[in-house]
């Protein structure tokens, strides 16, 4: 039973969306994948890449699906998630969006809350679009699976089943400290490396020797920056409180870096760093 | 001539000095390599990998050597330099520091000079010691050689020969304003990536979720915070001014992100981040 194949509709058929159907349809998971995207651009090269196997209407996904996967921005989920609750029979539905509690909290009195399984799985790229899928995507990554108690029992197992098959490590957590983390782990992430960017960009404006002289060290620190907008725009304010938080602890660390480097404090500067280096533990 | 082996001395066998030596010794540009190193766990490491032939002390190495390259954290450099010139009897000798005014300032008036090449090759990781030299670090990365009319022709004729030789692109620039694009593209990457391990490091202390939702983004970001403290102290420190300027300017554009969030202000968020968005021109 666990192993049926089932008609799995994805809404969204970009970076998250794209990969995740690679996969889906690599583990034997999707009997049928059925792509939704408002993007027609998308939609074809979806289609071309033999990522999902033919587009359709939201309206037709839902009737023809046993399972709807949300893979778009999380502004559209909100806008989407209750409607689709509305119109299922039966199905589950599940979203992949960066931060939960909004969403949650948007559908916790619907009917169907149960066939509702708020997921994300971390990981992504500054890339977006079908073209940016890869099959590797989600291996060995963790993904956070939100108030799982107020899950219908198929639908959570099924979901686990799911995550599991396509590699990902599983973690249980309440929607509000997920957000929480989700700001530490990459929402500021994102924030600095545009910030970063800006800063050099603001520069190059003088003098362009910046761009012959950039190498690994920047690269990595400001790869971030190339990430969509309309993707990263309703996640901040999704997660706006966390954000402000972990945003001022961080300018608060900066300005400590700034007034000891400009009193020439050596021992404070040292201590800083080394600091700093514990992140060996969590990042090898 | 030009192809003409030479007797090298690397002072610092560590990630810089045992990656260039590794090079050296594939393009033959050197017929024998001499290691210098205070640590001796480095030294050893640096013969038992081969990446140098013998190690000796820094006196016997200048006596036997046509060309001295300085692979050392530039307050070591800055002590050493001058010392150094005075012992030479016609050897080329080439720093590779990060920093480079205070290095040229405390020789500009050196009899021996001409025999200085000052040099940034834009290229390091997080790592250090021999076990992380790379034999490919240097390929197509550029390298600043700064304010090279201070140089003797000959030094300078065979410093660039070298630098091409193993597949470097050179940049001939005036040493203030090399200092200030290193801190630019080089220095607030590492300042940046040590105050979000901070600032993460300080979450953790309470929970430990952290751990297992870090993914990639996060870990780009971050990376750079695993560098040595003894090798960036005496950057920060030669660089105060610059870094100090651009750090001002880093906080400011997260201080411009955090008011746009907190008020809510949309269209100021997007052009904020599409205006990061054009980083793509330089970091592809």
């Amino acid at each position: 039973m666990m192993s049926q194949r089932k008609q799995i509709a994805i809404v969204g058929t970009g970076l998250i969306g794209g990969s995740l159907a690679l996969r889906l349809h690599e583990k034997k998971l999707s009997s049928h994948l059925i792509g939704v995207d408002n993007d027609e651009k998308h939609a074809e090269k979806a289609i071309a890449m033999e990522l999902v196997d033919e587009i359709l209407p939201l309206e037709e996904a839902i009737q023809r699906s046993e399972v709807i996967i949300l893979a778009i921005p999380v502004d559209a989920i909100k806008r989407e998630l209750s409607g689709i609750l509305d119109r299922i029979d039966g199905q589950i539905v599940i979203d992949l969006g960066s931060t939960k509690q909004q969403l949650i909290e948007s559908v916790k009195n619907h009917r169907n809350r149960g066939r509702y399984v708020a997921a994300h799985p971390m990981w992504g790229t500054e890339y977006s679009g079908p073209e940016s899928a890869l099959r590797e995507a989600f291996t060995a990554k963790a993904v956070v699976i939100c108030d799982p108690d107020a899950c219908d029992a198929d639908a959570l197992v099924w979901t686990r089943h799911m995550f599991e098959k396509i590699g990902m490590r599983i973690l249980d957590m309440e929607a509000e400290a997920h957000d929480l983390h989700a700001a530490y782990v990459s929402h500021i992430s994102h924030v600095t490396s545009f910030a970063l960017a800006n800063t050099v960009l603001e520069k190059e404006k003088e003098d362009n020797a910046i761009f012959n002289m950039a190498s690994g060290g920047f690269e990595s620190t400001v790869r971030l920056a190339k990430s969509n907008p309309l993707m990263w725009l309703p996640i901040f304010l999704h997660n706006r409180v966390n954000v402000l938080d972990v945003l001022n602890e961080h300018i608060g660390q900066l300005e400590k870096f700034r007034d000891a480097l400009y009193s020439g404090d050596e021992s404070k500067l040292i201590h800083w760093m080394e600091n700093a280096n514990r992140i060996r533990r969590i990042v090898g």
